[in-house]
């Protein structure tokens, strides 16, 4: 074997906390696939005391991330403190700099800077990995970066949130509303106190925008993301979808178009028998469609210590190996910018929740709204006005009054169906705001 | 760039021909991402002159593969002649003895010869490449041997053999016997003229034992999996195995257990709420369970030029980039020898079909003989006489005189399970030899 693999750990929570774990429990089997000693030398964290069930005393300490990521006594940074900016960045930036290899979980930092720090990567020669950062234990950046090599890919998208996905599972099994089902999840430590950049999807968006740049060899371009959460979906919305043979799912969609290319995040319609409806609680799944290959689907667990430290390790493992490949893919100074396809420009079918005003007429005009847009419409469902106070969950106003229609449109322009929306809430036929959930065709 | 590096390719089937068709029409994104050029130079093919829809011209043609496999004129021979000895092996051997990386689809050689040609690969500094040879696109060579780096694997387990998936799910859906849905399948080029290999089990064996190295750190073994195919499966096992909440499908399945490792391929029943049984037609699909990952599944097209060819190439795009890992995972002098676990050592739970004389006291005697090996029976399905002349598919004899009776038992030993059948046999209450379906808990 040659010279040990130094690391340095800087970010000592759950998840580094779970690659020291994951070290020490498979040290012998993990130095046998990398033919190849490795050891922690260094680590840093906000708090040296801190019990987190481990014993730091066998490595150097450092009070400072980036005096770290600068030690000549290791040859592997390994950045699991987060967030896009501060010491993170700072010192990832310090490690490449100083010609460390770098393995990192932070996908909000890539979502932001990936494009620099692969760029930072390749000008000093070093490793940049960052399996973990997508999609947790699942290796979805290695099957596109590598796996996928000889492939176009026209499409990838994927569960990328597991609370979302809990949260959606359990309203759909139990017939429970959203902040019933999200104050459970909260309280099993499966949602956040603050779960804003969950279920907002912005967590989604974050991963999206790194699968968007493997997929097509673009730039990263997070800015350029549509993002929708899942914070409007009713419990009537799962019962009625599934009545009409579909499940509805937070996806995050990459999609090469005729005018750019789509990202987009928002709650979705699919298949009741497409495998990725049968993606439950808080898995995860991506799936990509190479030209070749025709479609892959790869299904794990998205998040936690375990999942994650697998995927910090497995990049660990490369960089013993000598295995440095460009980060994204192909070096930096050959992706192509990225260019937006814009969400008005999405052509889709939907799925369209009105709460209908209960009199001579009103449907005609709604139809007639569709119908000068050239909507077609695929299915009509139409509620009695018993349940029609559930249409937005907030169970007041008006019951005798209103209906709740859900409407399924065939293929259309999103400007189109924003238009009709838009016309028919003029018209004054419907007594809330009305709502849109875009249905995939997988 | 650095040099180009020279192609030499083996074998111009339907994978052969598609990985040039692949070269060919995505050579501009592929070099990108190798970031190196990448040319065939050479190529070797039992006859020159069949219309295969590709252009030969511009490649040097050799009568013999091993004169290929030996040309200066290549850095990486590419074999997909098949077979597990005769030209394939030669070939390899000779490559690899030249120091010429090495990437081939064959599975049967790897099943037979996968150690020592790892070995020799090492000795010889050179690469091994085989992700077409286990479920054709589905990355899962690569998975194993990387990305699950840091695990330990209990247990890996898949649908490798896509003609059977499809047969079972045609027979399934469309309550046909097997016979018929065979020769559909046949007609459409799904199964070939002499089906044995495939609906024998022998290809998943094949595949299995390679994957069972991969898992385990083990010597490929194949010839210690057991191996059963689809041929007796009927369409009421399915559908009587559909109303207890199971699908039937053939996997291959590698588990570490406390006797040694147990490798079996046979028809199993799978919950059909499991997301393996949402596998249908000629998918394949493989899940491993990594202690510190948890449970991982991959699920794509197991055959076909398109998706073979991918997984040729990203070989390829390996060795160009210079990733040149030891071919099993770990290294060949590290590798632990294979310890068998005997099947009748298995534990687990079974389906049972028996055709039960319809005469006092034999249903009675079947169940005492379950209890003398301490066999609990979960359920007990029995059919009426109508549909009794089904139960082998044979649909002859004794129609009022036998009844279909379905056992599904809890876990036991499985040589108590058979111990159990040979005294039923024995005793005379049972018109036909039973028959049993494993059951996998997932």
């Amino acid at each position: 074997m040659s010279e040990p693999l130094k690391l340095g750990i800087a970010g000592l929570g759950t998840v580094g906390t779970g690659v020291l774990q994951l070290i020490d429990a498979n040290r012998e089997v993990f130095e046998r696939r990398c033919d190849r000693r490795v050891e922690v030398t260094a680590v840093s964290a906000r708090s040296r005391n801190r019990d987190r069930g481990v014993d730091l005393d066998g490595y150097q300490w450092f009070d400072d991330c980036v005096d770290l990521a600068r030690s000549a006594d290791i040859d592997v940074f390994v950045e699991l403190i987060g967030g896009e900016d501060g010491a993170a960045m700072a010192s990832v930036e310090a490690a490449l700099n100083a010609g460390r290899h770098v393995v990192t979980a932070n996908k909000a930092m890539l979502a932001f800077h990936g494009t620099a720090l692969a760029k930072l990567a390749e000008q000093n020669g070093v490793g940049l990995g960052f399996e973990a950062a997508v999609a947790g234990g699942i290796p979805i950046v290695k099957t596109m970066r590598e796996s996928l090599a000889g492939n176009r890919t026209d499409k990838v998208f994927g569960i990328l949130n597991g609370t979302c996905n809990y949260i959606l599972t359990n309203m759909e099994r139990e017939g429970r509303d959203f902040a019933d089902v999200l104050a459970d999840a909260q309280r099993l430590g499966y949602a956040e106190a603050d779960p804003t950049f969950d279920i907002g999807g912005f967590d989604t968006a974050h991963k999206l925008a790194i699968l968007t740049s493997l997929a097509f060899g673009t730039e990263i371009d997070f800015s350029s993301v549509y993002v929708e959460g899942i914070e409007r979906i009713t419990s009537q919305d799962i019962q009625i979808a599934g009545e009409l043979g579909y499940k509805i799912k937070l996806l995050g969609v990459a999609l090469e178009t005729e005018t750019g290319i789509e990202q987009r995040v928002h709650p979705t319609l699919v298949s009741a028998q497409s495998i990725i409806a049968q993606v439950d609680g808080a898995f995860n799944a991506i799936a990509v469609n190479g030209d070749f290959l025709g479609p892959l689907m790869l299904e794990g667990q998205g998040a936690g210590a375990g999942p994650t430290a697998s995927s910090v390790v497995a990049d660990i493992a490369d960089i013993a190996r000598g295995h440095i490949g460009a980060p994204l893919g192909c070096p930096c100074d050959q992706l192509r910018p990225y260019k937006r396809a814009r969400m008005r420009a999405h052509r889709g079918g939907y799925y369209v929740a009105l709460a209908v005003r209960d009199r001579p007429g009103a449907f005609a005009a709604i139809a007639q709204r569709m119908a000068e847009q050239n909507i077609s419409l695929k299915s009509i469902v139409q509620r009695g006005s018993e349940i029609d106070v559930d249409i937005n969950g907030q169970g007041k106003g008006e019951t005798q009054e209103t209906r709740a229609v859900v409407l399924i449109t065939h293929d259309t322009l999103e400007k189109s169906m924003r238009d009709a929306l838009s016309d028919i809430e003029a018209d004054g036929d419907i007594t809330e705001a009305p709502r849109m959930i875009r249905i995939e065709q997988l």
